[in-house]
């Protein structure tokens, strides 16, 4: 016989914690601190079983139902020593809903059930307070009329504002005993005008009623509006908890609080907490009263001169400290507790796992596994990679004042400020003569580069998380504000404006890239710490973890950084960011304006000594890890000027004329430049180009390994869609390395791969794989095309698309892994039966995300390669993946 | 014991036609005459498996080839009556190769070997002409040495010119016979000279020889580059064929000549040929001398006064009139026959069944079928569908006399002729003044819809065949040649030029949209005729086919002659194509400029009447057929003025202003407008739109239905990724349906789909399955995304890529089988899976591609949906699809 009602409360229950799905999340906890021999008030959880059978069988009970619930309330009754309906010594219980997944706000509770006219008498007789009494009758009617009888909260506060109207009061609170007495009357009376029959007044009557509204809500369209958002099965149920009401607020001997077994937000070790006498626990959360400090520590830590309740009631908060103990022992983590004190008698409401800042689980994690509360895999899967953000940056003093101008993206996270200017060359000029500046632009472009790179912070108006300016901010560990669509840049009158305030070139802001806040002035900021905790936590998630983790960096700071932050190679150069240099641009420009071979090949010819030292730089400072360096991927027009200025510029400096120039880029003018002359459609067709970049990556690579140093080059071919693209290049390759390592005397040892980025070469990774020796897939662009959907144009709907439930997480940023996560999949597969040892990687933004780091750990790849800044970031997710931990999620 | 050598000739063979994998084509056709009893010279082939022997063995042969060799080679001997080696009546004999597929003048051919300085005399002698007999030495030497001993072509020609030089001439028939008698001495003095060993006499060393270099020119660098090209394998291996040489120049008694069974320009059944006397088979082919007729009928036909062979040589021409009856009776299809007759003997050569033009393939499939020849299968078959577009438009008169001006690419078959004109306006007015006008363009943009449907033709001078002009021209059986680079338009003169010749607006030019040419002035055309034998062909071919055919069709005119055409639905109507016209494009630029959901919902209120009339008019076209309809699917920003004059109409008429119209455009704008804000996209964010377009489609349903017309909608949602997308506006469709058909009080049949055409849709077809009622697949845009490759900027590389053998075919032109095919026939397998009576369509430009129809046909798919234009040829396509022949070729 299926066991439907499951009892808790008094020292033991006949549930736990691992019932979760049976029991609900509250009732399982509920179980488990009774088990502990923790005061709980007494009740007990009708199962998620029953809530299925009872749409199973057209909304309706099985016939034992009744028997069980009566032993279990029986229960109740006899631990509470009060019975229900009573008329001497009322028990009233609460019935709540509880899912196995927390879906907050969305389903209904009944509170205070079992009051009618005359228990009400009682609660009043033995409180003391009929106020009280008759204030909780009134809500109890208002509550149940509402959730279980259909009676619109309106008829309700209608009465409510007639009395008060009639008597003059401003507040609730200005309502005697009386009063409250005289609207229950008029509440009973509605009740019974819009339903005809009147309240009722059978305590079992209510209590089948609640049950019956409890399992009916989960059928309401709130309900079903949200399991569709978060993707929660229907045939999940929900669980109903009947449980003892106790009260907090029945005189001085009663109070409420809320309690951390740690400080959430430095993670010490110290019990933290706060409470309020003689009061309900929603006036503890609402900030009517100022709660009070729960110790002497936190009283003469924040020097309060409200009383403690070390000092106010020492033998209760011995029981509570003594519950603190054994709660996070049993837990092994912080716990998050609610409690209530009904006549100098401590009741446990709730415990959880609490919340905390990244500082703080981090300070825990390290300390818990030092006291040996916990070891350290569970060290390692206490703290989320993608808090940690906040440690790897400086951040703004929590602290300080701040006038906020406007809210854009946190597209780069934190803190910077600075003068502002409105071009990437005003940037380049002003920090040239010592100042500090914040870029910031409607959006930018790759000619921005130079000024991006010298700029404390970057702001745009327009773009999303994975516009030109986020990526770039990102990879250059830039604080960065992206799409501040509220603020208004004006480049003629070099002001940046929200409404009617204007901060005009000059004038600091400072930037949170955390929270995409952007304020006036300069904010004081607290500066990260990377040793101590944080370099205990990465050696302990580097001894975990299988997944390697690389960088993605073309300039020598970014690769040091890269390898302080402890990357495993360089999983990405993008060797276009080197051709906007401006040494460099105007040969590059010669080079796409040239009309034959011949020419592009001395153009090419003066590009090469720079090329090559970039290499040089980068093997030097890589010694002994790969290099994966990605061949010219951007469209050509990309290079080109686009104003009139900039055009004579390049006019006088070529040799062409603006004419020719501007007919070259209306030549090489395209309509969707994501899926146009690009990748190694530009080495198929301009041969010359990647061979000029192969040479010099050969050429570095001999000259380093003869200085002694141990090179792994590793050259990538972009956007490969069919095998003979890659079987060409990768044929030039080979060539140019022979030719180089012939003449050099030396042999390098290298790889020739590929980038698998359009969903063509994902499903012929197995054909491709006979020339790759690698894959990188490059899901930024992998997402675009799979998805259909460019990610410059995508900001403007894909809020919407949040807002609907369309898609939970915006697949740029999470990788989407029902769609693009199958590509990906599908290729490591094929790819493998091909080449057994082929080296598979990640390239895209995702390598930085949490969740798409996990994805990949999960799919066998060898590595990720994210922005430097993330490198730690992605070490830790890999480290929880490997213990099978952390964020899975996906986007749709 | 395997068997290396099949002989052939002297009325039997080993081999047959059906052993082509061993003996390659043409040693296998060889024998297949020979076993009819036709006249063949004899000969043996060398199996390929003796080639993969060759190369798996380093290079050598099995030890019982000679044996076979020697006595095959006895056969000749004793066939011919000639001796190889013999200074009496000495055997040649040519020597080449044949591999299982054509692989023309890819490898190396050696004739009249067995020549040397005795054998030579022998052939003066018995020739009676020394002259013939040395110069073919002379060109033996010459092949030879090139061929076999890699000694260079120049070495031979310098000597040639050296003694043309001395001796005063100017052609090499001014060379006597002692010349080349002469020049045999230097050549053999040339080959010691450079090889230090003289020229090999002994024919047997020369017979192994050529054999060698015919299996060694398998492993040549351009026989790998052509498999590579053609996908052909390497261990297919090349056969060699040795055969006795006959002489079709040896006198008056000797004549060579080339036949058909049938006409095969028109197909009618007379036998058709030229001959020339003494000469060799280049002769005919070369054009130096003005060709023979072969029959009486022929000679008047062609009012020709050269003596038919008929005349010359009855007897002959009796024999070869039998081998013709032969032939076509064996090979049941009109066969392309070589024929020499050397001293009145008549010898076949070859016989391949011959290339034809569409009217001949049409007239001779239904023709031989009626004679019973072939069954109605066979002669559907035998009529190639891309060849019947040439059928189905008017074309140019190929006796007419043209001037060319330039090319471009054939983007909608067809010739047609008007006066030029430079803009969509002005089509439109010089039309309504009753002119015939061709629109020139640079490109085309969907503004300029009025003015193509108006045009007898367009021409545009940038864009490829996918390109807009390029769609809808063939949409709308409009002739159109595209990017023709090489002319020039000029606006602002309004002049089309080419170098220095300049055609002027008003002036007449003619295109045919078949070949890609533009012509200046009037050209004569030959107008269809769609009755009579294609009827025929049509209606056995529908007998066959089990794919059904819509069309693509939004206007109703477009719908009727989809209907004239055959078709059974339409499977798209492009809703926005109706958005252009002149009395709407304000209402929807009204519209997108509105600022609140309510001025946009005024402004579709206005649209409403225009498309249900549309809708209504749709309906009853296709009374009794479906009717598919795709929501809106461009981006809204296409709808908006692009230049200035047409900015201030817009203005004028929408009373915005130029700047809100401007700025709106500018917010509108895309980087990537293919991946960007379209499709159901705009559904979501928008869905006052969708629910207007619902909302006429049915109350145009009702309204036809009411009149006793049957109805079928099909409301097709385009660009959804994910499956929610689809929930939502699946759900918007039924409830307009539901509140449409109540209030019309009448109830029609309908399905709700969508169009799969991002790989994500196709990856996740199993869940989106659950939702639509059919998948209609847009492999147009799911090539531009699969493939990452927008069709508007691919045209630039594309070309190379063909050219450097990346890819076959354009994927805008046959379907990508390997990529798309893969997702195409993965969503269909799981679109099943969840709803086993989905419907299943295509509708890009692939529907109407015989190749795609094919592989439509084989993934299993309900319909195929192209241009009306198209729909005969995807009915053919579709039943040579089920009967397993037909074009099945993949593109990479």
């Amino acid at each position: 016989m299926t066991k439907w009602v499951y009892s808790f409360g008094d020292g033991s229950a006949d549930g736990r914690a691992e019932m979760r799905n049976l029991l609900g999340g509250k009732g399982a906890n509920l179980a488990e601190m009774s088990n502990l021999g923790i005061p709980v008030p007494p009740g007990f959880t009708i199962t998620t079983e029953l809530c299925t059978y009872y749409y199973e069988n057209g909304e309706t009970y099985p016939d034992d139902l009744k028997a069980e619930v009566d032993a279990a309330l029986a229960k109740i009754e006899a631990t509470m020593g009060a019975q229900f309906g009573s008329t001497e010594n009322p028990l009233l219980v609460s019935v709540r809903s509880g899912a196995r997944a927390s879906m907050p706000g969305m389903m209904d509770t009944v509170l205070n059930l079992g009051l009618n006219d005359q228990t009400v008498l009682a609660l009043a007789r033995n409180s003391g307070d009929e106020r009280f009494a008759y204030d909780s009758y009134r809500r109890f009617i208002q509550m149940f009329s509402n959730v279980v009888l259909d009676v619109d909260h309106h008829h309700f506060e209608e009465l409510l504002e007639g009395m008060k109207a009639q008597k003059g009061y401003t507040f609730d609170t200005d309502l005697t005993s009386d009063d409250w007495k005289g609207l229950v009357k008029q509440y009973e009376g509605k009740v019974k005008e819009v339903l005809g029959k009147p309240f009722p007044q059978d305590p079992q009557e209510q209590l089948w009623g609640a049950i019956g509204a409890v399992f009916g809500s989960w059928m309401n369209q709130r309900a079903i509006t949200y399991r569709r958002l978060h993707n929660i099965p229907a045939d999940w149920g929900t669980a109903v908890n009947v449980q003892a009401m106790v009260f907090g607020n029945m005189g001085t001997d009663c109070a409420t609080g809320v309690c951390f077994t740690r400080n959430p937000s430095t993670g010490d070790n110290h019990f933290y907490g706060e409470y309020l006498v003689n009061a309900q626990g929603e006036d503890v959360v609402a900030g009517i009263r100022t709660p009070q400090p729960l110790t002497l520590f936190e009283k003469e830590a924040n020097k309060s001169d409200l009383p403690a309740m070390e000092e106010v009631m020492p033998p209760i908060y011995t029981e509570l400290v003594a519950v603190r103990d054994k709660l996070e022992q049993h837990y092994t983590d912080m716990q998050d507790m609610e409690f209530t004190i009904q006549q100098n008698k401590l009741w446990m409401l709730q415990t959880r796992t609490g919340k905390r800042t990244a500082k703080a689980a981090l300070k825990m994690a390290i300390d818990m596994c030092k006291e040996g509360l916990i070891d350290k895999a569970q060290a390692v899967s206490r703290v989320e990679p993608a808090q940690i953000d906040q440690l790897l940056h400086p951040m703004l003093d929590p602290k300080a004042e701040k006038s906020v101008l406007g809210k854009g993206l946190p597209a780069s996270p934190g803190a910077a400020c600075g003068k502002v200017v409105f071009s990437a060359d005003e940037a380049e000029a002003w920090v040239e003569r010592g100042e500090k500046v914040m870029l910031v632009r409607v959006e930018t472009s790759p000619e921005d580069i130079g000024g991006m790179h010298v700029a404390e912070g970057i702001v745009t108006t327009r773009g999303g998380m994975t516009s030109h300016a986020a990526v770039v901010a990102r990879g250059m560990g830039t604080p960065c504000v992206a799409g501040a669509g509220e603020l208004r840049v004006d480049y003629k009158a070099k002001t940046l404006s929200a409404g009617d305030r204007v901060v005009r070139e000059g004038e600091v802001i400072t930037i949170d890239g955390t929270s995409g806040e952007v304020m006036v002035g300069e904010v004081a900021m607290i500066q990260p710490e990377l040793t101590g905790d944080f370099a205990d936590l990465m050696i302990w998630a580097d001894e975990i973890r299988t997944l390697k983790v690389r960088a993605n960096a073309e300039t020598p700071l970014d690769a040091q950084t890269g390898r302080d932050f402890g990357c495993e190679g360089i999983g990405l150069c993008r060797t276009e960011h080197m051709f906007f240099d401006p040494q460099r641009i105007n040969h590059v420009r010669e080079m796409i304006l040239s009309t034959s071979e011949a020419e592009r090949r001395r153009a090419l010819d003066k590009l090469l000594p720079y090329q090559r030292q970039d290499f040089v730089e980068l093997f030097r400072i890589m010694e002994g890890l790969p290099l994966t360096i990605r061949l010219l991927d951007p469209p050509l027009h990309e290079f080109l000027p686009h104003t009139d200025a900039d055009v004579a510029e390049v006019a006088r400096l070529t040799g062409a004329s603006a004419e020719e120039i501007k007919t070259r880029s209306g030549e090489l003018h395209e309509f969707n430049p994501m899926l146009g002359h690009r990748g190694c459609r530009l080495g198929v067709t301009y041969p010359e180009i990647y061979e000029m970049q192969c040479r010099a990556i050969f050429e570095a690579a001999c000259q380093v390994a003869k200085e002694g140093k141990k090179v792994e080059p590793e050259v990538m071919i972009p956007l490969v869609g069919v095998k003979k693209e890659l079987d060409l290049l990768a044929e030039m390759t080979h060539r140019v390395a022979a030719t180089v390592m012939e003449s050099e005397g030396i042999e390098v040892e290298y790889l020739v791969g590929t980038m698998i980025e359009l969903p063509r070469a994902a499903l012929r990774a197995g054909e491709i794989a006979e020339t790759a020796q690698f894959f990188s897939f490059g899901t930024n662009d992998l997402t675009q095309t799979t998805y259909g959907l460019s990610r410059d144009d995508a900001g403007g709907f894909l809020v919407t698309y949040q807002e609907k439930g369309v898609i939970e997480a915006d697949p740029f940023v999470t990788i989407d892994q029902d769609g693009v996560g199958e590509l990906v999949s599908l290729a490591c597969e094929r790819g493998r039966k091909t080449r057994a040892d082929i080296k598979l990687g990640i390239c895209g933004e995702h390598g930085g995300d949490p969740a798409s780091v996990n994805f990949c750990h999960r799919v066998g790849l060898n590595y990720v390669s994210c922005s430097p800044y993330r490198v730690p970031i992605a070490r830790l997710a890999a480290a929880q993946a490997a213990l099978g931990v952390g964020a899975v999620a996906s986007t749709a």
